[in-house]
């Protein structure tokens, strides 16, 4: 059994006020090795350190000195949210500091958050495009302007630079720059000079949290009041800025997708922290709207390129699904609070869909290339110009929102695993590891997501009898659990299935999930993938990838579903995975005449040839040369 | 018999030089009383009348008084090219002089064209966003500037102009600014200060066709370096402007569609006019890749709302199809000059499948309301945030290219029907009027598209045996042709029937094409339609809106391919129109679950309660209530 504690901060992304009213407190993992100890390797020891080069080159941290009258020159970078790379960045390398000392590291983070503190002007504003290209302008572009969503990041990386390291420097930044907002922005009559609120939603949900660092109930104040100042017209009333309708009244998702996500998670935290009712059933009628209509069997949310929206409902292309890494981060985000406020394990549920498929592809095995957007299907013959918006892997982006999004999550994702509360512990996603919340420390081996047997053993534990929660995932039709001399087996009423006794150390669970790769289709409503399955195996979703498909492309392929599925692991391929063999064949098209629409009692034969078809998790495609991939497979 | 003799000006946009290389020559068509005749009048009488009171609300009359001097104010509008409004208006209106002399419209006409003189610089040089806005600065920004852009739609204005009322005024004013054009830009070596092009292709085909007006080559010698330059990273080599791979050596359309086809109708003009064997065969190797890989049913062109862009082969999306009425007109222009360069019938077969489909969606019924871009699906619950891309039609367009286009395109319609040879004459569309060539003329009555018989009778003959060819449309599975005693029937080689005889005047032959409605499916490629079939009659591609289809939406409707197709005309809906009627049913979904996607083997119920679907032609569409529409209806 690994001895992998906790992190030196047990305290991650969000800790809950004295008065929360939610129903699981976030609870500590150490994570041992295993699937995400790998990623997270990656992580530290490729992902992170690269940052400040990768920032220096794009101008990020030259913008910071110029800010502060210590360099000369002109502003680099084409958005005014730069600083936030270096944000995202900072907290990132925080949650690292976190889980282990690292000299070098702590120099770099010292050595920007100087920076940035020496960029901040004297009466707490911080904003290098404004200060340098705009002549100090302030807040009179709130719709593009990203100024307190910049505030925003600033304000999550102080939280997670105070909780990892117990130092005030960036913190003491943060707050002063708060507390200018604070005086700059509120509702009418209040003698504040601004009502209004910022293009992109951020700096609410950074806000509640740095009320929770710190206890100052005026950062809570200004998030509920920023919150409920959407969907007002301040900004035009465009759904794509979320000021279409205000929140409580929303019934559906809708515009840029990264946007209304942070919006979402930011009400999550104040019904959390206030009780707020209305608030609460609007984030959960908006999860479900979203889940049931709204995202890709990747977790993957945003259905258009342009403006990086939300589609209509059952609105879910392939080729041109968004699907920006950011917004899987958000979703993921988002979720957590819903699970902690609600206790649900259906927000879980989703989290781990994420995470091993929409949020996953994001980056690659390597650690050093990026997709902003995550596709579900690359044609054969795909013509890709490159950028932000390609479906090939990038080094770094123009808007370079995502790389340093990728690094705080996977830096700070053993806060996203577990919790507890006055019964026991809930298990939410299964690594090797310890999980420990208040008296109780519980081991956890297992080589999930390959293997489905999931060993547990009760490390600490009070002399009262309390309850394990483990939850069975959506996607599981078999599972049994053997504790003791008790078996559990399917369905559980709710997703969690709750081990109520009096515990001993030593006492063993074995949590066995079925892994059988299966087929899935999906509501008939969803009209991009009519008469096609996607294989998925666990919690992974898998693709073909044209690289392991010889001799043609991907989109003559159709998939025989009267064939058994066969599982096959290769250590060998892309850091070792296991593959889903599937039977299918390549359709013999007829020599095309220039028109491709033809009667439909005269369609093309289509016998061909039999071909073994090689699906690989979706996580890690774009790995090997460019080609096309396809998740959903016609069947005919 | 209607005795509506073609136009005053029987010269369309296309005139052939001496030296053209052409199988066929444009012929006039009058067109009578019938389908396009009702759709030109509500051109003649709404949507042109309206055009210079819209042009003076947006601005662009106001922008040529500022550039003249004749008035104070600032440039309004949003893009340096909305001059071009009015030169298309110009063109349109200048048609439809050449059908009826029209003394109002002459009088707004001389007015506008007074005003273009009037805001003409002294060397020829012409733009009024350059010259206001950006200080008279010139041909510094050739990739966004659109100044060769702008020029090329005043010289398609002024040819047009002066074909319909043989004044030189607009043609004058148009040759200087060529002139000015020519003095300025030529390759390397040239002496000429700028080897340069123009992000936007435009200005290429309207040489050719000032070349073929003024008999001056050095227009054709410009042209033909233009269209040579691209290609070669003179804009940065993007596909989007058509710089990433010469035309000669492309293998597939790509890149912004309306650029793309312009472009490629200046190539056929300069194989046309010079035999250059190699533009030909690219015009029709990339012709043929469009066609089979990236049309919509509808003729609809162009993939990506994203840069306006063709997608990849068979990357055809239905609700988010760009198909922008510009791209529409821009295909039917490049397709008839393939007609005529080549005598092949399936350029006509794609112009009338565009004319009455794509293309024509693009205007209310009432011609008053537009379309940008025209998807071939609105989801149930689908919303729309207005603006130029929206799904909804709107009364003027931020970006207002495509009204006066298609009222330019309305006004010169009946240049496209028709052509001669020495043989004979060639009828390529069908309509009531008198088709002319030489001194062949060939009366028609029809009723089409609503009904197959095509009643032809000579009217005026030569004494020596001459070929009267009728295209036989490709959707076209049973025809009759009697001639005489004569009866022939399907199917044809290659397209054209060949009547070959000697002709007297009184002569009839009827073709009857069968009109039965058929159900279409597509290649199995095109991944967006994958068990979908359309309904069909004639050239008329059908859709089922939400409005005839109560008690529910249309994203739960399923079609009964087994059940027969009915005909229903229905002379109070939408201006007349045969519907076809299809039996369908409602799914019964059950109640959905958070996660839209389960086991292919678990897939939820669907016998549903039957439903009459109701189709009326697509080019009708989105002329009631706001609400959903399919064309793509699922079997299952």
């Amino acid at each position: 059994m690994p001895r992998t504690r906790p992190a030196l901060s047990s305290t991650g992304p969000v800790r809950l006020g004295p008065d929360s009213r939610a129903a699981l407190r976030p609870a500590a993992v150490g994570i041992g090795p295993g699937f995400w100890h790998a990623r997270r390797a990656t992580n530290a020891h490729a992902s992170i350190p690269q940052g400040p080069a990768l920032l220096e080159t794009a101008g990020n941290l030259h913008n910071l000195r110029l800010a502060a009258g210590t360099a000369a020159g002109v502003f680099q970078g084409a958005y005014p949210f730069v600083d936030t790379d270096v944000y995202k960045w900072l907290e990132a390398a925080a949650w690292q500091l976190a889980q282990a000392p690292d000299d070098d590291l702590a120099g770099e983070v010292g050595r920007i958050v100087a920076l940035v503190a020496d960029a901040q002007q004297p009466d707490g504003y911080l904003n290098t495009w404004f200060q340098l290209v705009k002549g100090g302008e302030r807040y009179q572009d709130l719709r593009w302007g990203h100024e307190l969503y910049c505030a925003g990041h600033l304000i999550q990386a102080a939280v997670a630079h105070h909780r990892a390291t117990a130092s005030d420097e960036l913190l003491d930044v943060a707050r002063k720059f708060a507390d200018h907002i604070d005086s700059v922005f509120g509702p009418p009559g209040s003698g504040k000079p601004i009502d209004g609120i910022d293009g992109h939603p951020e700096v609410e949900t950074a806000l509640v949290e740095l009320h929770r660092e710190t206890g100052e109930r005026r950062y809570l104040h200004l998030a509920a009041y920023f919150v409920d100042r959407y969907g007002h017209g301040l900004l035009g009333g465009e759904a794509y800025c979320q000021d279409r309708v205000p929140v409580r009244e929303a019934t559906d998702v809708e515009g840029h997708a990264v946007r209304q996500l942070y919006l979402l998670a930011a009400a999550t935290d104040l019904a959390t922290e206030t009780g707020d009712a209305e608030l609460r059933s609007a984030a959960e009628r908006l999860w479900h709207a979203m889940t049931t209509t709204k995202t890709h069997l990747t977790g993957g949310l945003g259905a258009h390129h342009d403006e990086e929206d939300f589609g209509d409902p059952y609105e879910l292309p392939n080729e041109r699904a968004y699907c920006e890494t950011c917004a899987a981060i958000a979703s993921i985000q988002w979720s957590w609070r819903m699970a902690l406020l609600t206790g649900e394990a259906r927000y879980s549920d989703l989290i781990e869909r994420t995470l091993y498929n929409g949020f996953l592809a994001g980056v690659s095995l390597d650690g050093e290339r990026w997709l902003y957007v995550n596709p579900l299907q690359v044609r054969d013959g795909h013509t890709d110009p490159g950028g932000d918006q390609s479906a090939r892997r990038t080094r770094w982006f123009r808007c370079a929102c995502c790389p340093p999004n990728v690094m705080r999550l996977l830096a700070s994702l053993e806060h996203y695993l577990a919790s507890g509360d006055d019964n026991g512990l809930q298990i939410h996603q299964y690594v090797t590891g310890l999980y420990t919340s208040d008296q109780v420390t519980v081991g956890c081996e297992t080589d999930y997501p390959w293997n489905g047997t999931i060993a547990l053993t009760v490390e600490e534990t009070p002399a009262d009898p309390w309850t394990l929660s483990l939850r069975i995932p959506q996607w599981c039709r078999e599972f049994r659990v053997r504790c003791g001399e008790k078996t559990y087996e399917g369905p559980t009423d709710d997703g969690w299935l709750r081990l109520h006794r009096t515990w001993a150390s030593g006492d063993k669970v074995v949590l066995e999930l079925a892994l059988e790769p299966r087929l899935t289709t999906a509501d008939p409503r969803v009209d991009a993938v009519r008469g096609c399955v996607a294989i998925e195996r666990g919690p992974l979703v898998h693709c073909l990838e044209g690289v392991d498909h010889s001799g043609g492309g991907l989109d003559d392929i159709v998939v025989d579903t009267t064939r058994p599925l066969a599982v096959k692991h290769r250590p060998d391929l892309l850091g070792g995975v296991t593959t889903v063999v599937a039977a299918g064949r390549r359709r013999h098209l007829p020599e095309a005449g220039w028109w491709p629409y033809s009667a439909a009692d005269e369609s093309p034969q289509q016998d061909g040839e039999p071909v073994e078809l090689t699906a690989v998790p979706y996580y890690a495609w774009a790995n090997r040369e460019d080609g096309s991939m396809r998740v959903w497979l016609p069947t005919s």
